[in-house]
């Protein structure tokens, strides 16, 4: 990782971090809220709110749908973070909706649904959405990986002790947080956003 | 079937007849526009407007909030119509986010992922929301069943092909219309809703 990455280091990167510090992270996941805070090295305001979502398929919708949401709520900068899974072995689905998807059965049920369909490729993906009022801005990660069974791992949250990146013999939940950081769909998201944001 | 059931026989049947042709049925899906209308045995007013639907696993909750957006839109009284199919091998997902379900992967993906995690049972329900500014009212239809391959028969629409309900030998595609409207979730809550409003 680059010091660039941390956004840190330029002028550019300065500019980034003092947007970002200025703004709300919305979301009711305080996981999401920790990661975040490593991954960007500094600390971000938060608010614990449960966003109503609208139901799409589409990542960048929700997010951006739900940034103004919080938007309205707030009224101060805001930027939320939407996650989703997409099993190859159901096309992408769930997508955005795998909250409900993992509510319902577990990450075991996950993967042993996507095991049963004899296809273990899944997609992590994380969008993050900006939004001050009038200007959107967003970042997107994305991790291809599988799906194993049984879970394993103790860190993270969700899906992570089930998802294992190509490449990586662990899961996000065995990983070591610098590993996860640098290659999950999470991390990659908070460094597109910073150097969009410069 | 008693006359009872189709709304047009008593004085608190003409009440609820009223009282739905007062109103609007907001939905994107106009199959679900001939079908009230088999059941109910009268004309409805309609408008075909794919509303912004909540992410919930509950129907209830999906349904009411999308009927108060559908008043906000129309500002007279609506009826909307709200399904989910909830899969038993997956403790009742993907429930009100079965479109999505079915966008990805069809009729017949969606009963093969049963089949393959080895539990083919999946109820159907039907949830209509009336709301008029003030009062609301709900009448729920449920239906129990399995999931078939192949998908049979060409009446219907969604996941008709590959629902077959306890006690029949044909899945909702291959039914008659009558028999549908008798035993199937949609008809069932059109009474529930009709006997509601009476």
């Amino acid at each position: 990782m680059t010091p660039d990455s941390k956004g840190t280091s330029s002028a550019g990167s300065q500019t980034a971090r003092r947007r970002i510090e200025a703004a709300t992270l919305v979301t009711g996941n305080p996981n999401k809220v920790l990661e975040a805070e490593r991954i960007c090295g500094f600390s971000i305001q938060h608010a614990q709110i449960d966003l109503p979502e609208i139901q799409s398929a589409l990542l960048a919708e929700v997010a951006n749908e739900k940034a103004r949401e919080a938007w309205r709520q707030i009224k101060s900068p805001v930027i939320v973070d939407e996650t989703g899974l997409e099993l190859a072995s159901m096309n992408g689905f769930p997508g955005p909706l795998v909250k409900w998807m993992l509510d319902a059965i577990g990450p075991d049920g996950i993967a042993r649904t996507v095991s049963a369909l004899g296809d273990p490729r899944a997609a992590a993906v994380c969008m993050l959405a900006y939004y001050d009022g009038s200007a959107h801005c967003t970042g997107e990660g994305r991790t291809e990986g599988v799906l194993v069974r049984p879970p394993r791992g103790d860190n993270g949250f969700g899906w992570d002790p089930v998802f294992q990146a190509i490449g990586e013999i662990e899961t996000y939940a065995q990983l070591a947080q610098g590993r996860k950081d640098e290659i999950g769909h999470r991390g990659r998201a908070w460094r597109a956003l910073l150097s969009r944001m410069a």
